[in-house]
């Protein structure tokens, strides 16, 4: 290697800027249309949802694809053969599970009441639910799990971990129904798979105490949303949703018009906390690449 | 000691069921009215702002007035000559704290928006300020600020620490002008005293750069609303107030229609963490009474 500069695509003037200063030959490319040139080494997708313009890649030669996502849900499908694909980790767990506590604790806090009550009534002092003391199950022991936990371990709380499969410390899946009775509150963040469409159903909202709190930072058809809609009608449970089923939820569906649901708009990952970590996975793509060693978060090889 | 039980006066019948096993006469008066006894050895004063109850207490005989407020501003005024009086360390710290982390969190990630715009349209993907990378200013290193700071660890911040006077790792209040200008994030949990008086005034707000927030947790009176009012408006500031100064604020204003103004109604304490913090507090203190030990968290003596 180290016979001529790396060739690296960026798809943002933002992303340029952060990497100004590093030593490869930097293209720009958003992906929006065909290749500036027939071979990159590194291509940096743009972040936006969906991975049709991936099929952009098509008679591209490449060293590696990197997302800007965690999920890859939909990239087997659209990426042309002959590429290799990393995904986001390192980049989103920060700010995915920031907004996980950012939901939590505006659901227990009335936060939404209180902005709603803004200018319209005084609200009534009214005794909300603390964080503390709650029982709180994360489903989902990625990286994004681990960050949610890490934030939730000093407020308080008795913490239930369950991931697919079970091991030391950690639940597993099928543990759930005679986990969930004795939580109060759930926060989502397991990728999107097979397994996991609709894992949050019906059955498994049935089974959750009067009250509870379901938070949902993971996909939104990881959870049933005519059975999110039963449960947050009668005020049974409430939810805090930054992924819904569909996305974007219509603005006249009736999960907008309850006070027990609060929604953000797939928000999780948009915050100033992405940039810098992005240019630092893709820094560190560039100086593995350039040294001829293996990139890192390689999810998937076509 | 322990020739005869101890009397004790609780105010509310949560409070009452909450303690129904102590080893203690236990009477109900919720200080609206004379006592119910010329003795009472414990007497737990009611959670109600203000503190012209206590004048209730003139001419009883107690061995100690129990408050479930943190704060005593005001009480030296109405705490008739003959008691000794606690206040409520330990109880409120978990629920301030955390209503502080949740007023931070939502203003950072846009959950004021969010709710505004639910049923109304669908948000514009936005980049909000993760808390993420921010310098965190905590002033006060009370209670409260280090349970602020305990929840602030894990969220990637750096904290800078100030109190009234200078000590290892904490700043002093005179530092305020040379760190203002650094921090993108003011989270204020001092108590009221003279010297806290508008504290958080126009010259404090002046310092601080474009874009941060001021969350207050404290009292009303340590900011400066008319000077807050200025800076909100132009928009160059953002607020998270659980504290008004008055309180509450009337419903028509200004405050409550600026984007960037989020108000709670003095419900830092109000959470259900607070019940079994303040029964233990007072178990404690039966505990202590009854052993013929000096109570805990005496803060005046008349």
């Amino acid at each position: 290697m180290g016979n001529s500069r790396l060739t690296v695509s960026l798809p943002s003037a933002s992303l340029a800027e952060a990497l100004e200063d590093v030593e490869a030959e930097v293209l720009r490319w958003d992906m929006s249309g065909p290749a500036p040139r027939p071979e990159i080494d590194l291509v940096v997708v743009p972040y936006i949802p969906g991975s049709e313009h991936l099929r952009w890649l098509d008679g591209v030669t490449t060293r590696l694809v990197q997302a800007q996502y965690l999920g890859y849900d939909g990239v087997a499908e659209n990426l042309p053969p002959g590429h290799v694909y990393a995904n986001a980790r390192g980049v989103h767990e920060t700010s995915t599970a920031e907004l996980a506590l950012a939901l939590l604790l505006a659901s227990q806090r009335g936060i939404g009441a209180f902005v709603r009550a803004a200018g319209v009534r005084t609200p009534e002092p009214t005794w909300y639910p603390s964080l503390a003391d709650r029982r709180v199950l994360v489903l989902g022991q990625g990286g994004v799990g681990r960050a949610i936990e890490e934030r939730l371990t000093p407020f308080e709380v008795e913490i239930v971990r369950v991931a697919r499969t079970a091991r030391e410390g950690v639940h597993g899946l099928a543990e759930l129904p005679q986990l969930l009775p004795s939580v109060e509150a759930v926060v989502v963040a397991v990728p999107l798979t097979d397994k996991s469409v609709h894992l949050v159903g019906a059955e498994f909202l049935a089974r959750l105490p009067d009250g509870a709190v379901v938070v949902n930072v993971a996909r939104g058809r990881v959870a049933d949303t005519a059975a999110i809609l039963r449960e947050a009608r009668t005020g049974r449970l409430r939810f805090a949703l930054d992924v819904t089923d569909p996305e974007p939820l219509p603005v006249d569906h009736e999960l907008f018009t309850l006070p027990n649901v609060l929604i953000s708009p797939h928000a999780g990952g948009m915050s100033t906390a992405m940039l810098p970590r992005v240019a630092r996975l893709v820094r560190r793509q560039i100086e593995l690449l350039s040294a001829g060693a293996e990139p890192v978060n390689v999810v998937l090889r076509r």
